[in-house]
């Protein structure tokens, strides 16, 4: 009897989110979604769907993630060392029986229209469970530049596509069969395995070690450096015959940087003035005189002044601070 | 033997500094001028040069002003109601001799440079002991259109202009015969009550009657209310016969909007980040992305996100809260 068990990844800061986004309060911890946390939303959202979650992040994230997971059947799997997706996802594969079923997610999107959401999922499980590699791709809704795409006929994947310039973007919305990669995915522990055993043996090996040797799922630091830094998606997903991909229709958005946070806030009503303008994490009255699109972001020790269409400039910002070491990034 | 009275006029709110100027705490009270206010500056200024100092504004000038006041021989006129600089200075007139010598000078203009300033007034004493109305020009170094010019030949007033448009300040600045109306004038008391009796005889008569029922120098409000709201510009220079006017080379500034503080602030070395973004009234960190010449003026209870071209429209913003009856303008 196979269980099936959500993976969640809790990987990076954020750091286009800065200064909300810190080190120590990395952008799926952040309680500013109605109040909640995006990690909260995703261990709600697939708890009913599965029997068992199993985290794999940084050592930090079982501090922070532990008020969200107390409640459900969990294992934290800690990584010493950030390797990638495709050793992180292994992890969990090694701590799963090789015919559980893992769904693999993101912790750090939001994802709304849970009807559609669970048909999606219910449809990767069916896949998984024939021994395929389940991927799910969002059905675009505009010509979105900062999301990977997947090319597709019904459930086959033609090819995987990096972020396209906005010309390229235009002609896969125009096109038809291209759907935005959402980075979930659905599969058998041990298919996962088998595949990345067969296109990355290296890494399949010393990811193994690094569990194996792991100290009550914190990894073993001096092997976890061996591991090659790789995502799912070279490691595997282009390469694997396995794969399947279920279209989707849930509203769905990796919150990367402020201008989809921008859209949350403005779809929830949030307070925006008439050219565009907003404040996140400051009451005090604001006026914004000659100025559109702007954000302001404040908390208490940094204050960020954006436009809101250079909001992927934000992450240059975080490499400087965190370069001259600034505890603004802490 | 005929006194030398320094009379400072402390009218408006400067609007367009807010919100750190509010009717509590006009923009001549700010001390940010190196730790200075405009209103200390200025007493400081004309001190050694007069005998007396007499402040015409607003009862709430009085507590204001008094740690300023406390080391100069002086008076504080309080007018009940705002009736403009005609009447303001009648009443410093009516309260002095008439042979006495007056130094009008506006509370919130910064001036530098005080050897030229010495120099300048110096001259203008000279006009004033001959029976003539002086007032100075200051030489333009940028085509301005914030400021009314005087034409002028030698000592001689050709014509008083308007905020010029940008095309005619430029003419005004190649043409060499203009210069800024600085809203400094020195005169008898005697003379100026003369000619403001022959060109508008009911503001003088309403202006002495407020001023005759004044008790202990607080105008009579009803009185107040009957005198007509003209400036001296209009009242007296532009008809008079007497007018001269000293060219002078002193630094000023009106400091009438944020542009202008913000080149005071350049200037002083006050940190400007590499695209001309600079924070005022917060040390908290604070970066700008996508954005140049933004202003950010912060204050305890709000904050103005400023396009720095636009400085000018910060006015607006006053008067729309002003008209809210918003405690923010208080």
């Amino acid at each position: 009897m196979s269980t099936i068990i959500n993976v969640i990844l809790s990987g990076g800061v954020g750091s286009r989110l800065w200064p909300l986004s810190r080190k120590s309060k990395p952008k799926q911890y952040l309680p500013i979604f109605e109040g909640n946390t995006l990690f909260e939303l995703t261990v709600k959202r697939n708890q009913d769907l599965v029997d068992r979650t199993v985290l794999v992040g940084s050592e930090q994230n079982k501090a922070l993630a532990a008020p969200y997971l107390k409640d459900v059947p969990h294992d934290v799997i800690a990584e010493v060392l950030p390797r990638n997706t495709a050793a992180a996802i292994a992890f969990a594969a090694f701590h799963a029986q090789p015919e559980d079923v893992l769904i693999v997610t993101p912790s750090d999107h939001l994802i709304e229209d849970m009807n559609r959401y669970v048909e999606a999922i219910e449809q990767g499980v069916v896949f998984a469970k024939e021994g395929y590699i389940a991927t799910f791709g969002i059905r675009p809704t505009r010509p979105e530049t900062g999301y990977g795409y997947i090319e597709h006929e019904h459930h086959s994947v033609l090819s995987f596509r990096e972020k396209p310039n906005a010309e390229t973007a235009r002609d896969f919305l125009k096109n038809g069969n291209f759907l935005w990669n959402s980075g979930i995915f659905c599969f058998k522990a041990g298919v996962y395995l088998e595949e990345l055993r067969r296109f990355e043996p290296k890494l399949y090996q010393t990811a193994a070690a690094a569990f194996d040797h792991a100290d009550e799922l914190v990894l073993d630091e001096e092997r976890s450096k061996q591991i090659p830094s790789k995502s799912i998606d070279y490691a595997v997903l282009e390469r694997s015959e396995l794969i399947k991909v279920v279209p989707a229709n849930f509203k769905w958005s990796d919150m990367g940087a402020f201008d989809s946070l921008f859209a949350y806030f403005q779809e929830k009503g949030y307070p925006i003035d008439e050219n565009g303008n907003i404040v996140v994490g400051s009451t005090k009255h604001t006026m914004f005189v000659g100025l559109t699109n702007c954000m302001v972001v404040n908390t208490e020790d940094a204050m960020l002044i954006l436009d809101r269409s250079k909001a992927q400039e934000v992450k240059q910002i975080y490499e400087q601070l965190e370069k001259e070491d600034s505890p603004l990034v802490q």
